[in-house]
């Protein structure tokens, strides 16, 4: 995110929060992988930045859940800044954390900052996308989505995480006492769907399944023996009248065959959307992320949505000129 | 839009204006060709439905062009309706009625209501989906998007004023004295693009060509010999520095071997979406028109367009709960 935001013009960083010890008083340049100073030096005291910059809006990225996210940020709205976060719990809490976002909006309205959690998956391929398209539609009877993506680009220590290379039963095991970790955000956009669309379903509900490779699958620093975890398959379903009428399903892999977004819409008119190479989920969350700061600093004070500001958009020229004054 | 209006939920019809007078005093419903009559007597004097009716908003369909649009609807805005129109040249008049679209934003914004101009194209497949993707990526080179339509559904006068059937010779003349009408919008989403990112181009600049079909095309009642017009093809560019940064294509086609959607973003991450078969047109324009009605009737009083208004989705639930109060 700071690599891009570095890249925007208009954009001006202005200080750096880590949590890492070993990153506390090192200049963001050289944390980045950049070869020149940008002056700011990095800290673990949120507090110091909060209370002795000014910014318009907070860029956060350190967690999935909302609590922690909520915590880490309430003092930033304090002050008066904004705060994207790609937390994939606060992308749509009203499903599952009515209560924290309650309490976020209240917080934001309170001190007059706009708060949004974004990202590629939830915030847009399976939610976003999904309901815009729906805009095209005059009546629908089911959605079926899936992203299979692939996982390979990530670190070892997280493939390990997700349970890459594992047997069936130590996979299932690890998902019961939540020693794997599996992907969060479908539940969240099935219910952005729902809201966005005024669609409403008896239940929802999701399913975590191991993929299993038939033949060994390798990366440079990790392989994986035929027969094992290759991947996790994480289905979502939104239930009326016994039936699924949306099914998302979010596949993280290990070389998948191919990678795609697809999204089908049974309704007048049908809608089948295919997106092949899938979108980059490490490059694509981070550009949603930086490309909605404009909207957010536009936007009335409180919690928002994907579904409640107006369409994404890549920022190609000075970031200023979208943000009113 | 009557038909589907009359489907949704929470939206009352309470008034029909139309141009034709074989029209007047009929009922709307057997106007729409329902068996059921809807109490409302279509009349083709404006001022009267205005003057005494109350509504919320107006839904416009009977101009491509701006100047008429503006002229059939400022009436309406005077008395307090919002306005949706598929005119296309409504849908961004920035590019090449900068003048008109001031005038409308002003009379807008002085009796408080907001105009919009959709459709599927403009207003949607070419310039809001585009826009939305870019939203996913941190930079981008080139875009290059294209739309093939099959315009076989619409009536054989439609399709002869769109120089289907004609031979090369005589489609050109036609182009060049008005008479063949051609695909109104591509200079309207390629500026919509272009102000949504900040892109800008140096030249902006639009072709017309005829597709002949090599073999016969025949319809029900329409046949098109071999060597004869059976579409047109409408490019445009947007040109930096001696280059096609975006290339938009529209073919409009009796029977093309099939119909899609496609674009393709140059960029990081690159976007690769193909929709098959293409969204139709006739189906969608009218969903996009009355999806768009709460986002109309809650935004800030003014000419807004797809850009500004947060994404467009289906109206399943009922309309009242989408709109603020």
């Amino acid at each position: 995110m700071v690599r891009l935001a570095l890249e925007k013009e208009g954009i001006e960083i202005v200080g750096a929060i880590c949590r890492r010890k070993e990153k506390v008083g090192r200049d963001l340049g050289e944390l980045i992988g950049i070869d020149r100073r940008l002056g700011i030096t990095a800290t673990n005291d949120p507090d110091a930045v909060f209370t002795k910059t000014e910014a318009d809006i907070l860029l956060h990225a350190t967690t999935s859940f909302i609590e922690k996210a909520y915590t880490q940020t309430v003092k930033a709205m304090e002050v008066g800044m904004n705060v994207i976060s790609v937390a994939e719990e606060l992308a749509y809490p009203y499903a599952r954390h009515p209560e924290f976002a309650q309490r976020i909006d209240k917080a934001a309205k309170k001190y007059g900052v706009t708060v949004l959690g974004t990202g590629m998956n939830p915030g847009f391929i399976l939610d976003t996308m999904i309901i815009a398209l729906t805009g095209a539609c005059q009546s629908i009877n089911k959605i079926r989505a899936r992203r299979i993506h692939d996982e390979s680009p990530y670190s070892v220590a997280m493939l390990k995480r997700e349970g890459m290379g594992l047997t069936i039963d130590e996979f299932q095991r690890g998902l019961a006492d939540s020693s794997v970790i599996t992907h969060v955000g479908l539940i969240e956009s099935i219910s952005m769907i729902s809201h966005s669309l005024g669609w409403e379903f008896d239940e929802v509900k999701e399913t975590f399944n191991p993929i299993i490779c038939e033949t060994p699958r390798e990366l440079p620093h990790f392989k994986i023996e035929a027969g094992r975890v290759a991947g996790s398959k994480n289905i979502a379903y939104g239930i009326k009248n016994g039936e699924a009428v949306i099914t998302l399903e979010h596949h993280m892999e290990i070389l998948p065959e191919e990678t795609s977004d697809s999204i089908w819409i049974e309704g007048t008119p049908p809608v089948n959307i295919t997106i092949k190479p899938a979108l980059k989920s490490e490059v694509g969350t981070v550009a949603v992320a930086v490309n909605m700061i404009p909207q957010v600093i536009n936007a009335e004070p409180g919690l928002v949505t994907m579904k409640d500001l107006p369409i994404p958009r890549a920022l190609i020229g000075d970031v200023r000129n979208f943000v009113k004054v």
